[in-house]
């Protein structure tokens, strides 16, 4: 009979052979109340990790790389969780898409490191805001972007956006009432794209987002594309941090998440 | 005084008074029992003579090009209808647009001929059936593609496809139960393309169209391109005629209604 091992230390061993999950996850954000846990609505972070706990049998806390807002989408938002569970990583894809409602789903899921935090960890991340410009609203693209019948001067709005990359101060574009956070923030990249069939798509690089920033930076270049302010303008509120001054903010549904940057990517 | 002119004969002044109005149409299929009014479920074609008499004040029958089936979407359906009234044509575009739900549209509003009749006026009509062959399903393409895991070889659906031009007894290939109709029909033109981001679209033209047909044809050449048959098996299905032998029907979201082609335009 083998004699048992030296008694564990403080847990640690426990500690030490718990698994971190990364997972990387694809949503239509038009049901719920946004990522973070409500207690009267419903959201995404809630359906995931009530359907981790069917899965896995464990009652787990899935860290976000950071909150979307109601209405918003995401081709890549990153999320990890810890768990003493044994499942294969192909049960915390396949097998959670199956018990996940059509809106959510799990593109992959990856063993982390055990320091890997999905939003300590994040070094960057990319948004893009998407314009249905034409003179009729799409049923095809009703939740899926912002429809504008009114022309739009996108080289206006490119020549605004040339104003981002950099550290600003953002004061001017964020949601009021979000806090006191240091409203300091680097734009890596920014640019404005038309599609065909009359899209025009905003994206936007940065180390981190202020709540409501890329909707109100939308909101406050399109009313330069209407011709309603100059170009100018998005660099002079950048200085004045008078939130009152800025565009209006454009809705949640033309938002998506669309990539998170942790170690190793080129930025 | 003027004098009245002299009496209407057969109330043909009348008739020829009155309007022939051209729509154009985007919609989402998903929340209707397809285009066709039915007794009990809700269709589009109820829906927009119910937001026609409400604009008009006048009853109208609207004339589709052809019907879609439920949860088939429409880029550009084109239907016809008799009016006396005199609203001008931005009226039944914009202000139609405003009484209608965010699925259905209408893209164009036109005077039409009096002749014009949006079903025995057509000459051609281009579908569109669209697949996401990746690993996991998308939320954000639930309601708008057929999802399939497993690899397709592009090549051989092509392959198969190109045994599609041409007139044919398409008997394999329509819907149970849809009637003695003639089943022979033209494809113009018929091609499988790959898009970014894993689709694979089959578009498809012809003189007309059986119920289920474009379904059908999807249906079986899925199976041709999982590897289960080879792609002249397509051939020989036209040949044999049986429908039981086709492969099964594709789901509906996938399928777009693209474009139905009148007098002049080049095909």
């Amino acid at each position: 009979m083998l004699s048992p091992g030296p008694p564990l230390k403080n847990g640690l061993k426990t500690m030490s052979s718990r698994r971190n999950i990364r997972l990387l996850l694809e949503y239509d954000g038009s049901r719920y109340h946004g990522w973070q846990r409500q207690r009267d609505q419903l959201s995404i972070q809630q359906v995931l990790e009530e359907s981790l706990k069917r899965l896995n049998g464990e009652e787990v806390r899935l860290i976000g790389s950071g909150r979307t807002d109601a209405g918003v989408h995401a081709l890549g938002q990153v999320a990890n969780f810890h768990t003493s569970g044994h499942l294969p990583l192909k049960a915390f894809r396949d097998g959670l898409n199956s018990l996940l409602p059509w809106d959510l789903a799990i593109l992959e899921a990856a063993e982390a490191p055990p320091d890997f935090h999905a939003r300590k960890s994040a070094r960057a991340k990319t948004y893009e805001y998407r314009i249905l410009n034409r003179r009729v609203r799409s049923p095809l693209h009703h939740r899926y972007g912002w429809w504008l019948a009114a022309a739009l001067d996108l080289e206006a709005m490119a020549a605004a956006a040339a104003a981002l990359p950099g550290k600003h101060d953002f004061s001017a574009f964020r949601a009021s009432g979000s806090g006191n956070l240091n409203p300091v923030r680097q734009v890596l990249a920014a640019r404005w794209q038309p599609h065909p069939g009359g899209w025009l798509r905003f994206t936007v690089t940065a180390t981190g987002f202020l709540r409501g920033m890329v909707r109100s930076l939308v909101g406050t270049m399109v009313e330069i594309g209407r011709g309603k302010d100059s170009p100018a303008k998005l660099a002079e509120l950048l200085l004045s941090g008078q939130r009152h001054l800025a565009g209006p903010t454009a809705p949640p549904q033309g938002l998506y998440l669309v990539e998170v940057f942790y170690g190793n990517e080129r930025l």
